[in-house]
């Protein structure tokens, strides 16, 4: 399913590529590209019912499962419509920006975080912790990924220079800019109004788009943001008893979400 | 999952009406018609394990029906990689466009045919021959929409005239008439490996060629296949026991999908 979205993602994005590959688009087509995105969603359903009839999961924790899976899927699919969506507006709120990176990016690390524990037969309570820890681990990863996608360095990313800014993406940063009110963020909002240089702005003019956005406290705020979302995540662990080695790896994950460059 | 393929299709093939009606991706842009196909995809899979827990399911049958349904989109997901791939050349031979076609009709209808039955608690041999009905009815559907393709009319079917020879799609007439070797067979054969031409045939040249097809025996061996396909089809669903008026619909079924023309 991750490659499922990044598909999607990469397509509508027209990102040529990503982490230094290029995306499976521009090698086999969007035709081709967009059904093995549906392909790998099917195997991953088969997968979760193969353990049923294979290892020593139940067919009521089998189908539990495909839930979890199935429901990730929709909310995925929602957010990715949301952000399709956002593309023809000149502004989107905090408030709706999160709900897009919840269905986008959330849905899928909540569903990764519990799969396991509920093949293995955890109850709700435990699943549903261990979903939370996700969800807020995956609203961390969003907002590290915004910062990353206005500030960090292409050659480290993979993405290309000033990518989110030159597709005017309404990443987090900028929905938390344009909430700011105050001068750099009523000159941001101007600039995001004008339909003209849309996708020809120079590198100056996406540069100083990146420092008017921190000028409105865009980039402190998502900072900020991660390090919440991440704090949230770690006290929806601690609700869940599991050995420390286990804790440890989850810990470890969540650390490298936050402090990752790319 | 109909939808779901139906939207991929019209979208590759570039189709902007289907039955009269603006086709999802020409309204909502492409995007958004594959993600709402994503969309119901799920929500099928979403029907069959409510089953489980609002019906009178159980959940290993539930988990049956998802593996069915999970299956068949494996292989309506190949069936059309196939179907794009084949655009690519100028040839294909009849068991290649067979298997094209069991993965991108004949699966749906065989799963669909087998649903309500696993959902109810068939047995696997009830259910195996169930899903063959389906099988060869979608084969038998195919092979009537391919000849609709050519030799339809455009008021009934709501497809543009010529539509299926002006982008050189493989269908089982092209494939058969291919196969044949005659004279008409030879020429057709030429026409297609011909670059020169490609989308810009006039009205003159597409009917002279459905004339070749139909001179090559494409016309006739399609029209016997579906008749093939549908005994086929008849002799499997003889081996369920069902009560008659069970029967007579799905006798009904197999008799619409030979006889329609649209």
């Amino acid at each position: 399913m991750h490659n499922f979205s990044l598909l999607h993602d990469d397509l509508m994005d027209g990102d040529e590529t990503r982490r230094h590959r290029a995306t499976a688009w521009t090698v086999f087509g969007p035709a081709q590209a967009i059904l093995v995105g549906d392909a790998l969603a099917t195997l991953g359903t088969e997968v979760l019912l193969d353990a049923a009839t294979t290892g020593g999961t139940s067919p009521t924790d089998a189908a539990r499962a495909v839930r979890l899976l199935n429901t990730a899927s929709r909310r995925l699919i929602d957010g990715q419509a949301m952000d399709v969506a956002f593309e023809q507006r000149d502004t989107v709120t905090v408030a709706e920006c999160l709900e897009m990176e919840g269905g986008k990016t959330a849905a899928l690390l909540a569903a990764a975080s519990a799969l396991g524990a509920v093949l293995a037969g955890a109850d709700d309570r435990a699943a549903d912790s261990l979903q939370r820890f996700g969800e807020h681990l995956g609203l961390a990863f969003q907002a590290v990924d915004d910062l990353l996608g206005i500030w960090g360095a292409t050659e480290v990313t993979g993405k290309p220079h000033w990518g989110d800014l030159r597709q005017r993406k309404k990443s987090l940063p900028v929905a938390a800019a344009l909430a700011e009110g105050g001068a750099a963020s009523r000159e941001l909002a101007e600039q995001l109004a004008d339909p003209k240089g849309r996708g020809e702005e120079s590198e100056t003019e996406l540069a100083a788009r990146a420092l008017l956005i921190e000028k409105a406290g865009g980039r402190a705020w998502t900072q900020e943001e991660a390090r919440r979302q991440h704090t949230t995540a770690l006290a929806a662990l601690d609700e869940v008893p599991m050995p420390d080695v286990v804790r440890e790896h989850f810990v470890a994950l969540a650390e490298f979400v936050v402090v990752r460059e790319r």
